[in-house]
């Protein structure tokens, strides 16, 4: 009985369900390759952010189901008196958790994990062609008072 | 002969004037607390971003004056096949040193070292209440894509 959705760092064996999930998106299946093997490069992301003690890869999951992914990054800034702040970046949700309130959990997970590491302020960018997920992001307390701003290499 | 405009990492001699720079600013003077002795948290934030191998904290002098400040974060994602980011943040010039091109350089120095650092995109966000950083980050090439959210926590 009782909830049965977990909220956990990602392991090793779970990279392939979350990047099949990445590429499920209707920006990610431009920019993802879903393939097997994985390609290494996955892998070697995958091992940097996990040995990384400031950044967190965190999945939802239903028993043994993917739902949903996020990643956080603790990062510590001389501004607002040398405060440390959370970033939330390439949240996605699988495609049967969507609608559901699964998004939502995590997020209000994550946000107490950024609370617990001492964090001052969460923040994440969310691109203009997702207007759902501005509105999703506002119910959740984010305010959107800055310009996100990209520069491809 | 010569530029003598310098980029480098910044050293625990220059944190004072850093801090100096982030509290002469019209969103920076209601938020930083600019005080001798320097509050313990600058400090430590300090320590926390220079141990920080994906974290670092570059300034823009010319000779032994301080002209300019930014934080660079180096983060590795999944998302972009296993791509690393940079994060730009705190981005001040000092008074004395603002239309004259400083910070413009200093941008590009810094996009300059994410590539060396391999990275794929560059990304920062800008408050909506500095309508000329948001030309300023335009002109050099970024795209403002993106909304920005932020939680205070």
């Amino acid at each position: 009985m009782g909830e049965s959705l977990m909220f956990k760092l990602a392991e090793k064996k779970d990279l392939d369900g979350i990047i099949a999930m990445l590429a499920d998106d209707e920006l990610g299946n431009k920019r993802e390759r879903y393939e097997h093997p994985l390609p290494s490069n996955y892998v070697k992301a995958f091992d940097a952010i996990t040995a990384d003690p400031n950044n967190e890869l965190v999945i939802a999951c239903y028993e043994d189901e993917l739902l949903a992914v996020l990643q956080i990054t603790y990062i510590p800034y001389l501004t607002y008196q040398g405060g440390w702040r959370a970033t939330i970046e390439g949240v996605r949700t699988s495609a049967a958790a969507r609608g559901k309130g699964t998004g939502t959990e995590l997020i209000q997970w994550a946000i107490q994990r950024t609370k617990e590491r001492g964090c001052h302020l969460v923040q994440l960018t969310t691109d203009k062609a997702r207007p759902d997920a501005l509105r999703f992001y506002e119910k959740l307390g984010f305010k959107a008072t800055h310009q996100g701003l990209k520069l491809h290499l």
